[in-house]
This record gives structure tokens, sequence and C-alpha cells, in this order.
């Protein structure tokens, strides 16, 4: 009998990072907050209602163009929390380090963190430090955790129904590519960037104006294809995206032709897609165009009644597509 | 000029993991809760206090006498809370596994997080998994990040002074002793068992029964040492310790003379270290020894005036010396 082993592919956001989630932790761990399976965990406390999230980041390499690995570990956690309604407060800061790593690259990478978190108001209130020993990491790791405050956002969480739209606050694949490039796996004529940043700042727009959001996520390891099968999953409907429509830049979408890769699926992490209710689309939309991380933002779908928990593309000539979960070719270490 | 690099001993909870953290991640991240640089930071949302801390684990080998890295995970972090005197609630739970390490040993190391967590009643409510190329970490890491309600323990934090008594809930140095045992670093006669054991029930114990306990520690990486200077640094006081009042069990007591360790710089995963108000210390101890995770508990030592700032052992032999931070022999990976 074959050995059963943890594949790259576990990690990758699709298909297999879903499976061990549902069939491995989620079994063992089962408890309601944990069971939703969202980006942070809904938390009561007395009266206090507050958004808890974790991520780990072994991005490689750890500095790419206009990142590293400590703004990533800054932003990508208050990210999960603010695309939950929450607003960003504290985070938690584990480091694993390689022994050997030079002083001025951990420097580097804390003042990265420290720039990050000023820049969202969020403070990192406690932390650890690991050293291992050379050849046991790859020179350092960091997980982040953060603890937010839960927005009193009425329509989030609200019944997704039929002709709701789908919108994503920017182009896609940006970070996918530029980390892709920074690890001269591909020759660019133009260097791609890291879309790294807070999305807090869109999100709260939105609050204050209050606009309708049903569902936010922001489409990190797996892309917007699994953070819309993902939604779909289970549902009583299905999602129709408009390929014309959706945002992307000249070099991330020669590069994907280039390397076969399909946008769909890279990572970001600087974006947002949300659900809004019906007829709140343009609205949002302007609302987005308003702030500098939404200023591509675009309505690239709605919520369809058939074919239900499918993802489908209606493309450019006018045919359709279904866009599945990330199966097979997994880019490990995106994030 | 030498290039100043990340040693083992930047991780080995001794002197120079002081220092990294107050040179370089202290001072980038500098505010009010990060400061007092505590095993929990104790946060005010809105109107409740919650503790909140973050341990990477990173053990070798995974599995050791009595536990592993998923029990010492799930304690390790819950007991960070209980020592500042918060009930542990919720954990995140953080994976980073190396590509190819088999599903039974992780579905192994799951179900001892759960079985630990019920244990406790801790909820493990989100989570992440990341999956990096073989030879890029050492089979699993897994970072956990816990949220506590603040006991209203009126003694907690009270300013200490000469005549209050300390106490260590057991014998020391078990779990550094039989991490380096199952390592095949040393062989014993005797097996050691690693002490890794939930605190909580033994603190809610000195809780309810209104013990004046003003500050509490669980002594791992560093061991008790290590607690105790940080407790003294910078303080109007000093602690003087009893050198045969301090638990150790023979084999580890042998171990350590054959291996030349201090026990008192060894890590220990199910006990605590306390100061009590003058006066308390007996009935401290009592309630203790009604748990049997405090049966071996002891007065080891008292507060001083002078010297200050310094952590002093009465030897059995009548004479006195001074009990530093830990400098030098770092033990890796030791939780």
């Amino acid at each position: 009998m074959k050995t059963r082993q943890i594949l790259l592919a576990h990690g990758d956001g699709g298909k297999l990072t879903r499976s061990l989630i549902e069939q491995v932790f989620a079994k063992a761990f089962s408890n309601p907050e944990l069971n939703k399976l969202e980006d942070s965990a809904l938390l009561q406390i007395n009266t206090d209602k507050i958004a808890f999230t974790t991520d780990s980041y072994t991005v490689k390499p750890i500095f790419f163009p206009e990142s590293d690995i400590g703004k990533l570990a800054v932003y990508g956690t208050a990210n999960d929390l603010a695309v939950m309604g929450a607003r960003p407060l504290y985070l938690s800061c584990g480091f694993i380090i390689e022994e050997g790593l030079e002083m001025d690259v951990l420097e580097k990478i804390v003042l990265s963190m420290k720039e990050s978190a000023q820049q969202l108001n969020i403070k990192l209130v406690t932390g650890d430090t690991k050293v291992v020993e050379r050849g046991s990491v790859d020179k350092i790791f960091i997980n982040t955790s953060g603890i937010g405050e839960l927005l009193d956002w009425e329509s989030m969480g609200r019944q997704i129904e039929p002709e709701d739209e789908i919108l994503v606050s920017g182009t896609i694949g940006d970070h996918g590519i530029a980390i892709l490039s920074a690890r001269g796996e591909l020759e660019l004529e133009m260097p791609v960037k890291s879309d790294c940043a807070p999305v807090w700042e869109l999100v709260n727009a939105l609050y204050e104006n209050k606009v309708k959001v049903k569902w936010m996520r922001d489409p990190t390891r797996g892309g917007l294809a699994s953070a819309l099968n993902e939604l779909v999953e289970g549902a009583s409907f299905g999602i129709e995206l408009y390929e014309n429509k959706i945002p992307i830049t000249p070099p991330v979408d020669s590069a994907c032709e280039i390397l076969g890769l399909d946008p769909l699926y890279l990572a970001n992490e600087g974006k947002i897609v949300c659900v809004v209710e019906k007829g709140e689309a343009e609205r949002a939309r302007e609302i987005m165009h308003a702030h500098k991380l939404g200023k591509d933002a675009e309505i690239i779908g709605k919520v369809i009644e058939t074919p239900s928990q499918k993802v489908i593309m209606r493309t450019q000539i006018g045919g359709t597509r279904i866009i599945g979960m990330l199966a097979g070719r997994p880019l490990p270490r995106i994030c």
C-alpha cells in the first residue's frame, strides 16, 4: 500500500488544501466557530465580538519587488480580519529563524513590519522567537495571528441570492507573478510588483457608506477562483463571471500566457472580492474607485440560480466554461 | 568586520534571546502592551480584558516520552495564558509542514492536539496550513496563538516586596532532560518523561482560594533561573533561593550531573513558579499539594531587599552563589 504523504498541493489553497482542512483538521477540532472555515473565526467574549485569525508566511524569496515577508505578514493577517468585517487591532508575531541568518536581514524585516503596522495603526503586542539549526528551516518563517473588533455591519453574512453582484477591487494575479518573477522563474520585460497592501481602509469605506456587502474575501493562495469556489460549495446558488470585466495588467496577462498559468488561480495580497446586494454594485464600485487601492475595481459577475455550486465564466466569445477549484500545478511558498 | 548573525543562543530563552527581543523587536514595535515583555499581552477590547499570546513549536523529535509536538503546542500556549491569570478560551493553529511528511504522522499529531484541547476545554477556532519543499523545514513546525479571559485576580501584578515568598509547583528540568534523552543524546537508566501538562486547573485553584499571588510564570525555555532573572531585572529587589528545597527527581538530577547541566536552566512544560504575598506561602503550597500537578510543590525562596536585581542561591553547605541568566550552551529545539 502506498504511504499517504503530504504533497506541496496540500498547501496551495486549492482542492487538496480544502480536503486536508475538512478531512483532518476540521474533523478533529470540530466546533461551531471553526466549522465555518472562514478567514477569521468570529468569537464572543462576554459582550464583545471579535475576529481571530492566523497565518504563517513562508514566502520565497523573502524580499521581492515592492514588498517582503514582514510586510506580507502584517498586511496578510490584517486583511484576513478586514474582509470578515473586523477592524484590525492587535497582532502576535512568531519568528522561526535559521541559525546564521544575517542580523541585518532580520532587522530589515522587522523595520518593514514596524512600518506596515504603523500604516495600519495595528499593534504588535506579543511575540515569540525560535532559532533552529542550519538546514532545519529556509531562512525565516513568520506567523502572525490577529485580533480585530467586529463591525456592526448588518448586511454581512446575509443570505446570498440570485442577481446579487460580485466585485473585485483591482487587477488580479500581481502578487503571484511578482513572486515567480523574483525567483527568476520567468524573465519579464516589465517587472511586476506585488500588490501587497492593507485593504482595511477600502473595507471601511464600504462599511461607512453602508454598502450592503454580504460576503467578502481577500483572494490570496488559490486566487479569485478558489475564493469563489469556496463560496458556492454546498450553496443553493452559483456564480457567473464576465471574462471581459476581470481586471488584469498587461504584464501579468502576458506572463500568464507564456507560462500557461490562469490568473484566476494566482495569489493576490491587496485585493478584495465581495458579493453585494442587487442594486448596490455601481455604488460599491464608485466608492472603491475613490480609494487608491480600488481604482481598478470592477463588477465582474453575479450570483445565479443554476448551475448551483458552480463558478462559470462567460467568455469573451460568448461561450461558458466551468472554473473549478485549483487542482494540480501548485505554486509553493507564494505567501 | 564580522557579519552579525543569528545564533542558536538567540533562541534559548536566555541572555541573547532577551537582548534580541529588547534591541530588535521591542525597540521596533514599541507599545505599552508589548513593552511589558510578559508571556501574554493584556488587552482591553471595549469592556473586556483579554490575554493574547503566541508560541511556535519546533521541538525535535516531534514525538517524545509521554508527549509530542501537538500536545506541547496546545498546553504550552494555554499555559502562557494561565500564568498571566487568564482562563484559556481559544487557540489558533498554524502548521508549516515539509513536503513528504507521512499523513499518519500529521493525523497522530492532530489527534493529540484534539485530545489536549478537549482536556482543557479550549477551542481551536482558526488555522492555517503551509507546505514547503523537502529540506525547507524539518518535518513540522506548529504555531499556536491563544486568547484567554482575564480573571479578576486583585493581587496579580501588585508591588512585590521583601519577605514575599517563591513557590514552584513541582520538580524541575523534566522536559529538558526528556527531550535530550529522546534525541539519543544521553543514555539514562531510568527514562525521564516530559512534564508537559496544562497548568490552568492549578492556577485556577489558587485563584478560587483567593491566594494572594503577585506574579506567576511557567518556566519553559531558559528554565526557572531565566524566569526569575526576568522578574528581578530592573527591580528594587532580589531573590534568594534555597538549594535544598528545589524539587528535582533523581533521574533528572543524575542526568544533569553526568552532562554538566544545571537543572535551573532546563525547560519545564507543566510547572508554575510564583511569588505570593508574605504569609501566604504555606496555604499556597497546601492548595497545590491537593492537585496532582502540584503534589511536589515547594516554597523555594523569598524576595530580598539586597542584592537587588539578582537571584542568589543559598547552597546546601551554607554559601551563596549568583544565578544569572542563561548564557552559552544553548539547547535548541527543546520546545
